[in-house]
């Protein structure tokens, strides 16, 4: 089956398609666009303008990135979601509390003030500790083996790591287990090759760009 | 099993799972809460904070609407999923792109201008032109037995008729397709009981707190 996934290069989304992909050894092609100025081929085939998309076969087109990171999943085997309908189910609602997760982050780096900027990040924190408890003892979501949320949260550790570099962003809360699965899942090969090896100096000039209190403090020059 | 689904009245993601489980006549228990004011014992359920909430034999609990959705949807067959792969992730990225056309309803409730108002209007009615040329030539979505995709937009088309009855939202739209689509939804019995009776009020007053252009030109008396 051949696989083309469009993309841009910071997307988080599509990161998790790359994992999954990967992490299967499932031969596929990449092709990246500029989100800020898709080309009229890109805006004909997604219908609501975003990435990433996946064109199956030369001719079929899906967009939204959960429904193919599950559709990349159903047709490679093993599959990596639960066979039990009630643990699948919570899968895909953690999945999507990841997605909330990615837009907190964008939340974090357009607040404007240091008060907006710890309110976001106290934000997300409480939704972390949401998590915490649904880990286990093993290294990943749900054990050792990599899960679809594991491929759908990793993208956003990727990201946390990068602006923690410069700010802690976990002070004053106990993530103990989140930590150590964040850890887990970096060091993965298929996580670290999931992105363009300048992710990092794209990210910091994203983070340039929106031109928020994180951005001050965190990237510009010590005066 | 025990079903209770945990909605707030003008929910209209809850309503999917409500139109399915009539679909289905699989019975179900629905508590509503005031969102805007919810019990410390939601707050414990949500991790996001969000409705829907689906208790599934009174102690496990499932939160997302899609997620629920087809978690109803799995464990009551026959399914409303095609088995098909890759017509089911159509299916499933044409229900993400419903939830994104209810979002846009409300930015066009909240656009404070009639230029601002014309913009959103024909920014939804530009998607809706996208989903026309799936529709083939049966009543629904995928022929003549109803879908989750079904499911799913029965009720963005349920608060598009409630907003159509002052404004034409659909004037300079090619959706012959799309209207035909509307109308057999609306007149499904499972649609028309998934919704408590007082919801045309419930909208009305939504829309009137929201305070924007449609407000002011459709709701208010004349002068």
């Amino acid at each position: 089956m051949d696989l083309e996934l469009i993309s841009f290069k910071l997307c988080p989304y599509v990161q998790r398609s790359v994992i999954t992909l990967l992490h299967k050894s499932q031969p596929f092609k990449i092709t990246h666009i500029d989100l800020h100025n898709p080309p009229d081929w890109f805006k004909e085939l997604s219908p609501s303008g975003q990435v990433p998309v996946l064109k199956v076969g030369g001719s079929d087109v899906l967009f939204e990135s959960a429904v193919i990171n599950e559709y990349i999943d159903d047709i490679t085997p093993p599959r990596l979601h639960p066979d039990d309908p009630l643990k699948r189910a919570r899968h895909r609602a953690w999945i999507e509390f990841g997605s909330s997760c990615m837009r907190d982050i964008l939340s974090i780096i357009e607040a404007q003030t240091e008060t907006a900027f710890e309110e976001t990040r106290l934000a997300l924190m409480r939704k972390l500790e949401r998590i915490e408890p649904e880990l286990g003892a093993g290294r990943l979501f749900a054990g050792d083996d990599l899960c679809l949320v594991d491929a759908a949260w990793a993208p956003l550790f990727m990201r946390l790591d990068i602006l923690g570099e410069t700010r802690n962003l976990f002070e004053g809360a106990s993530l103990d287990k989140v930590c150590r699965w964040s850890e887990a899942l970096l060091a993965l090969e298929q996580v670290q090759k999931s992105v363009v090896p300048e992710l990092r100096e794209l990210y910091h000039g994203m983070i340039e760009n929106r031109g928020g209190e994180y951005a001050r403090l965190a990237l510009l020059p010590e005066s």
